[in-house]
């Protein structure tokens, strides 16, 4: 972690201690948030407004290496990953609670760096930090986070509400993270091969490894909807790949759909790392997951409105279930999409 | 787990598999739930009433050994801990999110088994299960559950608003399920030392090894205070021990304490477990932890109101906060109460 800084372990702190010394200095911004850290539980009052909430956890091994995951970059991703699916409904995201179970062998120091991340991210997107717990664990970090946020009346947007001929669109560009994490993976399997001799060469792909390390969740894209009165028929975040988060769609409503593999949209480093790694781009896309971009459908005549967002590709439509689920490649072939998680293809 | 019953591996469900299993049959009971499992997040309306929002990580070989935990009771202790939280803040839980890091060598019945504890818990407390995440880990079992809860306008009881001459008063009795745990770990040791030839023997104290295994949450007290119109001073479920968190309330209300050794309710198991191993009952009682019952203080007026709900003890009062916060021995003798958590008389 740090060579020369100071290290103080996480034993000399104790429980209650860490959680002081990490909760302190911690302000609340928002009207909802009425009593933060510091007794059994938080109060919130959402004013009438309904609330949506949500939870993740982040394990060490499994969701993340800290070999090349710097703690900053760790904390910051825990808390944006839950924040995107609260935009996923369409809401604003106010409150989190965050618990860190970790290991004796990180210290003091390590748990600051984390929490600088976790700090960082909820400055970025307006939210308090209003609860949470800190333990110890056997082995490794285990992260979990639970988000709230406010959701305008009539405007809560559900995966299960997709209508036929509704377009599918998506923000930004898809399979950066997956081709990222391929990178970082490939690079420390040749420094630990290697005996450290070899030093990581990542130059030329900051923006790709950036999406695995460090995602933002797309807070300007549902402040877009609400300037140009979009309300999506259907909205889910891309966590675990385009493929599987379509077909969420599609089943939870009923319905089936054609999307176009020249409609998607692909990033040029994402192309070039693929390349270079003999993979297909557009594969990455389907199912590499871990975008944090927003998948949704609209009716047909919110076509121009969608337009005026910058950095939304329509990428196809929602059809009657018994057409099927289809992808249709470049060529004019077409495969039925299959739901497979990041995990699936390591 | 079970010899003869069919055992499933965790990896033939698959991530989707195992959510959409264990959440299989959930219906929502309360008003406030609007929408549950199977969407980016759960959605709450609270129609303009207060929230409470809390957080608890359980994790494998720091907060619950299988050995001697069955997973039905694990599941249950998950549920009740987080709901101690909310009845001590005066509030009525109304939703938990569920979330659960295990490793491949569990099976699907075993989690199963976990399941039906935690949907046991909700049922017996009314309260809906909306949310949650499952992922693989690298080694056992972590739980992490969030619990919210209605508060009745006016009446959230906070930790740092008790007042000078508050009668400090506590239900149940104290240092049982601490001692639970103790007998629990001495037959472990034996079992494992002997080559696992001596049986375990715990006949005697059910009570106590309930108390540690499957511990309840005091609605019925929460119940009782608004049956009576009492709303305390301050409140606090003892998790980490009544002189800890007896110390949590003096020092965030500014103000000291006075106990009296010979007020503080013990269990005659207890009793009779703490001299078999040689450990002052009232050591436990003050030092345990794991009690989850309600400390509180309320004003000297409602002492006649307090008196009719049976099973609390006022164990002393509220003082000035340089009048130390006192524990006074039955011969006369006073002590400084210490903060210690019950890992740390491990």
């Amino acid at each position: 972690m740090s060579d020369n800084k100071k290290v103080t372990s996480l034993s000399e702190l104790g429980e209650f201690g860490l959680i002081d010394h990490l909760t302190r200095n911690i302000s609340l911004k928002n009207e909802s948030s009425k009593k933060g850290v510091g007794d059994d539980a938080a109060v919130l009052d959402y004013q009438g407004r309904k609330m949506v909430i949500t939870t993740d956890l982040l394990v060490e091994g499994i969701h993340f290496n800290l070999v090349y995951t710097p703690l900053k970059h760790l904390g910051y991703k825990a808390v944006t990953v839950n924040l995107s699916d609260v935009y996923a409904m369409n809401a604003i995201p106010k409150q989190v609670l965050v618990s860190i179970a970790v290991s004796g062998k990180f210290s003091v120091e390590a748990m600051d760096e984390l929490y600088e991340g976790i700090k960082l991210a909820c400055d970025n997107y307006g939210v308090d930090i209003v609860g949470g717990d800190t333990t110890s664990s056997v082995t490794g970090i285990t992260i979990s986070v639970t988000a709230t946020g406010e959701a305008e009346p009539g405007k809560t947007v559900y995966r299960n509400t997709a209508k036929v001929n509704d377009l599918v669109c998506v923000s930004g560009n898809l399979g950066a993270s997956y081709m990222g994490l391929q990178l970082l993976e490939r690079e420390r399997k040749l420094f630990e091969e290697s005996g450290q001799a070899v030093q990581p060469d990542l130059s030329g792909y900051d923006y790709i490894i950036g999406r695995q390390l460090k995602p933002e969740a797309r807070k300007d894209i549902i402040e877009k909807f609400s300037e140009h009165g979009i309300v999506p028929n259907s909205m889910i975040d891309i966590s675990d790949g385009l493929s599987s988060d379509l077909l969420h769609i599609c089943r939870q409503s009923g319905m089936g759909c054609r999307i176009f593999q020249d409609k998607i949209p692909l990033d040029q480093e994402t192309i070039e790392a693929a390349t270079e790694m003999n993979i297909e781009p557009f594969i990455c896309a389907l199912n590499g997951g871990e975008d944090y971009e927003l998948l949704f459908t609209v009716p047909l005549k919110s076509h121009d409105l969608i337009q005026k967002i910058e950095g939304i590709s329509i990428i196809g439509h929602i059809t009657e279930a018994d057409e099927g689920t289809k992808f249709v490649a470049t060529q004019g072939s077409e495969i039925e999409l299959q739901a497979q998680g990041w995990n699936a293809m390591g």
